[in-house]
């Protein structure tokens, strides 16, 4: 699986190249540094987003590197000799602890952690956080829209309106976050993921009349026939036809599958539609819907009755239409081996300093509530506190703790095996379980508790002391 | 160029290849078919599109074949040995009218006719929306924001919040729009960009003190030094180090560049950074700004007097955050000899049938009001009625006539030489002064008129009278 066949390496914002250079010029490519990536809002108003783009990312840092055309590229932008021999032989020989790929991940909390030399860990901020930002966002829209359609089918058909080769990784995440099948052949090629279409318009249109249109087809495709029946007119045409053409394979002792509505009010025709259907003793053939579908669209369908097995969702999955893009961040934590972070005005975006882990607390039945955010060296914290209003904490003591980061890659190499996406599917979903109600719901949900450990927030402060009396301001 | 650097082919939804295998086998592989691409409403409530995507298809097209991996893969899904054999010989002979990239279009009209086979017309319908779609959408957002920051520096810095690999055809598109470099190395290199960067907060972190980073980079970067003042505190950290560097530089016969904002209120930041400049005598320091920025608040910005030289622009503008998807669609008009059209009971949905090509319309002062559609063979129409309320009509009698649709793919191969990202940005910059103020502005702009011919009306009348009497629909 190769997404990027060649070039990965210029997929790069050029200033990572000029502060690389600015490194390796000013004597500082011995010195090491921890990144974190975090986001601080979860999209869509949502409770939770499920991580994903992990695999992906560990995928191209293993054979990472500059080829001579890029080589010769950058010279052309004016990088010096000296800069450029680094690049010929650099690989990423970092060290990766991660939360798995399906974890349910929240704002503030570490997802990633890197570490390397300072260059690095540097030159691979824009790959990972344009990776791990889309899929993760598109993994979470999904996962909506999985929690929207109960255990219906759903069909992911939206390469047409993505945004470009976005298409490529957002229909791979679309299924770990809960999607069944995708009409996107070039991922389901590349990721192993099961297929899935239907006909469109123009297959009708081809045969002039609309019967011999889904003559032909049932007649090519016996065992997968899903027609699409607005061609003209839905329940005048279409379904007259799609039922003239289902007892003709019954007669061959063949099945139709189902018939696509792709237009019109979906609630009102699903109903017309199951009504003529079950009046043509026809009650196995099952109804797929699709037309600028999303979870609300879905709930909203479902809250009205409207008989529908499975459902097509294309752009407004595709693209997250409603947000379309998570703002995940990558920041520096420690330098050398002086903890540092960046300060702020606005102090929630004053970032977390240090080398950090990531527990997550279960109560006795087996869900989680809390994630505590500790040193990396600290065991057994039994109290959190809320990173911004530290007058709230949380006690522990009760629950459960169990570390949800891990090693994933160690000196440039992929510590274990890759989850594909139907694992990692499998995991969101187990994960799922654990997680209560109203963390869930679409409507403001609960928000989850994330909290600081009493050192990494007197860690906080004392850096923090440290710079407002300018001591790391100005010599 | 080339970004696609293998299974250009597999970039298609699933039923694109089921259809063409029942194609195959019904005996409809000589059948000739015509489609159009055109969308139905333009996106962010603007006034026009600016068309972009064409290089990239066309390029594709030339070179489109199904390889052996490929061909096995299909197989592995169950597609039959007579349609694989057909795939191994499958190349692209197709012949396409387009406008060109960069053209300024608008809703309704066909901005590409493609002719062949009807199972090559079919089998591109995927590659040819997602490459369209997407890049006119980037193209329209870069120009509504080059719109609002007049001739201010516009860069891209949008990678790492693309979706995906969506990211490199979206810093293209920029360029085209009117942005005038990008971050985006890997677009750069493929597209012959201009690239762009400053430095990030971790540069300013990594040596401890704001100051000896600042000296640092403008050491290495003399003549492209722009320095981030917010990492600690703007005013009174950020800046007075950066005027201390900028001091240090003229005294070595140098001129610092910029200095970025990057968080905060960013029109009182800038007063007061220009104001704390130009008491400095650093009247030539330019103000960068970024975070968040779009068309609105660069307006919005530039009406309060902020003293802002450049932006740069990310997320907003490479997701086309507030639409992020331009819902063009590609729809059969000729199959055979047949014009053909796909009926909607939603009746501004109903298809143009027959083979078209557009005109537009220039009034005595150069500007063009009026595009009309009309059948390929059509000349010297003088009048054209609106699209759905056809008692409305217009006369371009007074008008100057001029073709803008062209063969740009005969048979396969490539008419002429394609244009640059950059050559295409200067075509959007002329057409642009040929457009009125009233279709350009961002709240409520003027409908552009596109009419039909009154043959076009009379065909499409007379297929939608032949389909209510049923003759198309059953048999």
């Amino acid at each position: 699986m190769k997404v990027f066949d060649s070039h990965a390496a210029l997929y790069i914002d050029y200033y990572q190249l000029t502060m690389a250079q600015g490194y390796c010029l000013s004597g500082k490519a011995q010195t090491t540094a921890v990144f974190d990536y975090f986001f601080r809002e979860n999209p869509f108003g949502n409770g939770y987003v499920v991580f994903a783009g992990l695999s992906d990312l560990l995928e191209i840092l293993e054979t990472y590197r500059f080829e001579d055309a890029e080589i010769e590229y950058l010279q052309s932008l004016g990088f010096k000799q000296e800069f450029l021999q680094f690049l010929r032989r650099f690989r990423f020989n970092g060290t990766i602890h991660s939360m798995r790929e399906g974890e349910l991940i929240f704002p503030l909390e570490p997802i990633v952690r890197v570490e390397g030399s300072l260059i690095e860990t540097q030159i691979i901020e824009t790959l990972l956080l344009n990776l791990l930002n889309f899929e993760s966002l598109i993994a979470t829209k999904a996962s909506r829209i999985r929690f929207a359609a109960g255990n219906r089918k759903l069909y992911d058909f939206g390469l047409r309106r993505a945004q470009g080769l976005g298409g490529i990784h957002a229909s791979k995440a679309a299924i770990i976050g809960g999607v069944d099948a995708t009409s996107n052949v070039y991922a389901a090629y590349h990721y192993s993921l099961e297929v899935a279409g239907t006909q469109s318009h123009s297959w009708v249109q081809s045969f002039g009349d609309e019967l011999t249109a889904f003559r032909k087809y049932a007649e090519i495709y016996p065992d997968n026939c899903i027609l699409l029946v607005d061609t003209y007119n839905t329940l005048r045409s279409g379904l007259p036809n799609a039922i003239k053409v289902a007892k003709e394979m019954e007669a061959r002792g063949q099945k139709l599958k189902a018939i696509r509505l792709d237009s019109g009010d979906l609630a009102l025709l699903s109903k017309k539609a199951r009504a003529q259907l079950d009046a043509a003793r026809l009650n196995y053939v099952q109804i797929v819907a699709s037309n600028q579908l999303d979870e609300i669209l879905i709930s909203s369908l479902l809250q009205q009755g409207a008989p529908i097995d499975g459902f097509g969702i294309g752009t407004r999955l595709l693209t997250a239409h409603n947000c379309p893009a998570l703002q995940g961040v990558y920041k520096q934590s420690v330098i050398g081996n002086q903890p540092t972070l960046k300060f702020s005005d606005n102090y929630a975006r004053t970032t977390l300093p240090g080398r950090k882990k990531v527990m997550r607390y279960f109560d006795a039945n087996g869900y989680f509530d809390t994630d505590g955010i500790m040193l990396e060296t600290e065991e057994g914290i039994d109290i959190f506190y809320h990173p911004f209003f530290t007058e709230q904490h949380r006690n522990v003591e009760e629950y459960t703790a169990k570390p949800i980061m891990f090693k994933v890659m160690e000196s440039g190499r992929i510590v274990g095996k890759l989850p594909s996406p139907t694992e990692s599917a499998s995991y969101v979903s187990h994960r799922f379980v654990c997680l209560s109600p109203e963390y869930k719901r679409f409507e403001n949900p609960q928000q989850y508790k994330v909290g600081i450990s009493p050192s990494l927030m007197r860690l906080r402060s004392f850096l923090f002391e440290q710079m407002q009396k300018g001591s790391l301001v100005r010599k």
